[in-house]
This record gives C-alpha cells, structure tokens and sequence, in this order.
C-alpha cells in the first residue's frame, strides 16, 4: 500500500540561506528549485537515497504555509508517502475514521495526484499521499 | 556524503493509539517495538521503503522527548539521515560554523554511531546522523 517516503517538505523563511546548509554543509544535491503559484510556495528538491527533502519558502503571506511559519517558525511541515493506489488508500482511511483534508484527491503539475490527512488523525504530523501516473 | 533517510522519529503519547493510524489504518508493518531505556523511551518501528517511520513514546517525564510532547505535542520530533563517515560530517559541519548537539558521536545498542545537530542551525530541523558499523 505505501511504497516509501516521498519527500519530508521543511518550511523556510529563505531558501537561498537554507540551502548554505542542506546544500553546502550537508552537501546534499540541489536537483532544481520550482515555483509552484498553485501553492504560493517556491521548492528547492534535494534529493536523498530514494526520497527527497524539500525546502519550501511562502510567497505570500495568507496561505496555509505561510500561517504555519509565521505561528510554528521554521521547520518539518509534512511528510509525503507514496501509495500505489491512492483512492484505495484514502477510503481505507476513511473507513477508520480518520480526517481527511482532502477527500478526493487533487492533480499536480506532472499528473500526480495527492491528498493530504488532518494532522488531528495522524497524531499530530501533516501526511501527503502521493500516486504517480502509471 | 548523505545516502538516505534512516528515519523520521514521530513522538506520541500512547504507541498502541498511534499504531491504529500507522499501522492498521496506513497498513505499514510493525517491524518491532523496543525499549530504550538509555533514552527513556519506547521506539515503534515501521519500515518504509529504505527508510523507517519511528514511532516514540516518553517513559519519563523529563527526558528531552517528554519536554518536546509537553510543550509541542505530538508530532515530528527529529529526522535520520545515514552518512558514510560520521566523524568527517561533523567536522564539516563544524568548520561551516553549525551548531552540534554532540561534537562527538553517541554509539548506540547495535554499534551504530549517532549524532544530533542543534536546530536552531538546521533552520528549525532536529537532524540526526547515523553511521552503521562497517
């Protein structure tokens, strides 16, 4: 059902700064850095082993990541796993009683389609699910 | 330098609550739960893909953990990333001007040898490195 963690998305206020350290002191890769104006967020994608760490920085100052980051300051705001199924996945969650934040699932740029559940019904982490196109 | 995430450590009240959602909900597997009394804890794992959800639960309540659930709740407490050469990141680390938990590595129950990096200088991140004995 879940196949791997996708990527961990840490919320910055900067992502030139931060890369000082994932990049140049970690010395993790810098694969490219993506506007994404659907989410009013800038990414920079650093992949590690099968997964990636993204930092994403707001645009704005009204979306949801920008509220997390002005409340919380920097830091993990999600982890994204990969499903193969992710309708499956999110009536499995549903059956249980579990929030959702969406309950069916939204496209991204590249076809893939994801969700995300309530913070509330994973014990207080932000999880994605992600399906890639086949 | 990084070859993977090791895993993410998810602090939580009760690891058979928590275990509903990860483990009958998420359908990812148990691998073990063992206790850690060195750190005052009980550690749920749950392998997934190359990397392992951890799922930890305070035994005391004055460990650095129990502060971090008292204060933050439950949630994303720390990620793992594996290196090759613990000793050599550190010092790398060090001479970009990091602040380290432990400037020298901890070893653990399997030999494996741990470090934590100071937050504050992985822009909000609890980041801890893990070599495994060759």
């Amino acid at each position: 059902m879940i196949k791997r963690i996708d990527h961990i998305g840490v919320v910055v206020n900067d992502i030139e700064e931060a890369l000082k350290v994932y990049q140049q002191a970690l010395g993790l890769t810098l694969a490219k850095v993506q506007e994404r104006p659907d989410q009013a967020v800038t990414i920079a994608f650093l992949p590690t082993g099968e997964s990636e760490i993204e930092l994403v920085q707001p645009v704005t100052n009204d979306s949801g990541v920008a509220k997390f980051l002005q409340k919380r300051g920097e830091g993990i705001h999600h982890i994204c796993l990969e499903v193969d199924d992710i309708e499956k996945t999110l009536a499995e969650l549903q059956s249980k009683g579990l929030q959702l934040i969406d309950e069916t699932p939204r496209t991204g740029p590249e076809g893939e389609r994801f969700a995300f559940i309530h913070p509330k019904s994973a014990h207080g982490v932000l999880i994605e699910l992600y399906e890639y196109p086949k």
